[in-house]
């Protein structure tokens, strides 16, 4: 039955685990695959950096080229899976320009040109799917780029980098410290040589931005989410979160509010935060990821699933091939970009969150007064206190949560407790999302 | 921008909750969906039984009518929400075979008629839209059909009918009768007057069905479901289940698996199950629905929310007609029927699972042994036994559970049991489900 389907070509440029996968399954399932696109899909070309290099016996030695030219000229869809910025660019836009279809998982691409692609693609008519680019097999690009077209997206949060959520697990559920837990991940392959892009959160901020652009029918980059990463997290701050059953967990957060000149907006932000331990993201171990979708009509929405890895990327990879495959036969095209609703980036400054600030103060009489007055000056009132004493003769610890209040003014109050004479050491200051 | 945008002609069948959701939202956003769309969406027939009735505000009384063809010619696409087989089938046939795309909620018609709509829509090159046919807002059916076509999905276990679930959960945490609990459910609205097609778990089987299809791309009806429903589930069951850390759930089951003569087929099952307390599942509570996906790739993915009401199910039926509309603008069609795969249904006897059954037995020495030999008369090997006293002197308990095994082996035990001299009484068996 599936003889007579026209037969598409596909380059493959980039042959590591994801690159390898997205081959051998095509090639395994050819007959399913063909049945679901309406056409065969026919690797014909794989681009590589290294001609003699070691491959997954999937892959056949013939089809590999060092030539980008081979691998995109002539093809129906081109598969990226290079990664990082150039020459990933230019070969996507290369392969678009000429109205060839391009199926992606790179990140990086696409929250720093993702315009830019969008515009070469409506321009020849080619198709633009990157499901791969966040969080792996979990379908929460598809979702809301298409599935959830129908309701007015209010806020995105998830978990969304597999290497942070393992390193604060592994700190969380064995005590590790920081830099143990890293080198822990490093050695079993969750973290990168160089973990920065994970560890500091660019990683989570590419996806975070992707996320709002969709969700928000709105144009933004990377640099308009508000980062901070997970380095500055200690073991003391994982017991202090158990003892107040919550967990630590790095979160992307997007939101649409009113801003505090009234108007409609946008707010971005990647920070650890404290959640209670029976929120559903507690629960998200290891290389899940997890993102909820907070629709007004639909309520909230809850994505979850592997984030990273080779099969769960190849699938992510595979069902946008189908989809790019599909609209080749029958006609139609892949969403394009859609910014119509142009909402303004808000100031981070402005966003009202909550903070748990942890401080060794002196132990006197007073001390309490003095730390609360603080918080008071800047319009930011606490919701609890607990202290109590700490291993160092004449210090305690004071625990403060704060109610909802702004950014800006947050920040401030621990500049000022740190600068307070109270004060000793303000030893942490961590978001609490209560989701 | 969007005033030059082609007007698409929507005809509504049905003004209850949703449709009037639907028809509200679509005005009060009007120019969102034309940006999203890239058309605008006009409703100008809404079609009801009764004139007269008390409507939503947002439902000009001059595009009622009582006449199906002024609701459905002309049109380009028809929003079904009247429920039920007739007229439903005639009308969105009637639409369909005209070439009008339908979007509709309706399970009962999808389960049973799904493949006489499916060649109506593909002969005439309309589209069959029914994402809010499963699980309200959760997009599964965007999931199964598109999101996740790169892979080969081996299970799908749901949550899928808020009724029972809102039941399951008053018996569990306030410990209800089924019959108050039916009675609570009913007076808030989560339970219709006539429960059966809920509490006899059809309304489930019809799902279950659906994800079927789609996940096995095989064509399978509600009565290639093996059904139980929730009526036989007493207090007792739910206070055992918490003494063994398990939540009593309906799941709907559907599964690709070799069959007992080596050929591979789907076997599809709704019944309540013992679940984990701290399995994803057991924590999903009242009228919300979870669906977790197994892909060969992608490993286990969970879509998690609303259910039902009328906001989350108009958001599921939005985001279909913005999918459909944008076809009728930029060509492309809904993905149609397939069923390539036509893999048999297996016998659900063949079916392994496992039974926790509670039985009521003679206090004498030797008990134990008489009931063991049953089970393993039928080649069925028990995990773990608990005994306790019963209130009833000279009664004691005995709580079995037992390995895997074939489903028509442990209904066998179950009939041996209550048929031999040592048992008085088999007061329950439900199947456990470790995910």
């Amino acid at each position: 039955m599936t003889q007579s389907l026209p037969e598409l070509q596909i380059g493959v440029l980039g042959a590591g685990t994801v690159g390898s996968q997205v081959i051998r399954i095509l090639s395994e399932q050819a007959e399913d695959f063909a049945a679901r696109a309406g056409a065969r899909m026919s690797v014909s070309s794989i681009l590589v950096r290294d001609l003699g290099a070691e491959r997954d016996e999937a892959i056949d030695r013939d089809l590999l080229t060092t030539d980008p030219d081979e691998a995109i000229l002539g093809k129906d869809i081109v598969v990226e899976l290079i990664g990082g910025i150039e020459p990933a660019r230019t070969l996507v836009l290369s392969a678009l320009d000429k109205g060839i279809s391009v199926v992606t998982g790179n990140k990086a691409l696409l929250a720093a040109h993702g315009p830019e692609l969008y515009s070469a693609a409506a321009a020849s008519g080619a198709d633009l799917y990157y499901e791969a680019a966040v969080a792996g097999a979990v379908p929460v690009v598809y979702g809301l780029r298409e599935s959830l077209a129908g309701d007015r997206i209010t806020k995105v949060v998830g978990i969304v980098n597999g290497t942070t959520n393992f390193i604060l697990d592994a700190m969380a559920t064995r005590g590790l410290g920081y830099a143990e837990a890293l080198a822990q991940a490093q050695e079993l392959g969750f973290a990168e040589a160089d973990p920065s892009a994970d560890v500091e959160g660019l990683d989570a901020a590419a996806k975070c931005a992707i996320l709002a652009s969709l969700a928000f029918h709105t144009r933004v980059g990377i640099d308009d989410v508000d980062v901070e990463g997970i380095t500055r997290i200690t073991p003391a701050d994982m017991s202090e979160a158990a003892y107040f059953n919550r967990a630590i967990k790095l979160l992307a957060i997007a939101e649409r509010r009113i801003g505090e000149d009234g108007v409609e907006g946008v707010a971005m932000r990647v920070h650890p935060a404290l959640v209670p331990v029976d929120s559903p993201l507690a629960s998200v171990d290891g290389a899940f990821n997890a993102i909820v979708v907070e629709g007004e009509y639909a309520g909230r929405l809850m994505f979850y699933g592997q984030g990273a890895g080779g099969a769960p990327t190849a699938s992510a990879v595979l069902s946008d091939l189908v989809a790019a495959a599909h609209h080749r036969v029958y006609g139609g095209h892949a969403p394009r970009e859609s910014v119509y609703a142009h909402l303004p980036i808000l100031d981070p400054g402005t966003t009202r969150t909550r903070y748990q600030i942890r401080m060794a103060v002196e132990d006197r009489l007073g001390v309490l007064s003095d730390v609360a007055g603080i918080f008071a000056r800047h319009g930011v009132s606490i919701q609890s206190v607990h202290q109590r004493d700490d291993e160092v003769p004449g210090t305690c610890i004071i625990v403060a949560t704060t109610h909802l209040a702004r950014e800006a003014d947050l920040k401030a109050v621990v500049k000022a407790l740190a600068h307070s004479e109270a004060v000793r050491e303000v030893t942490s200051a961590i978001r609490v999302e209560e989701e």
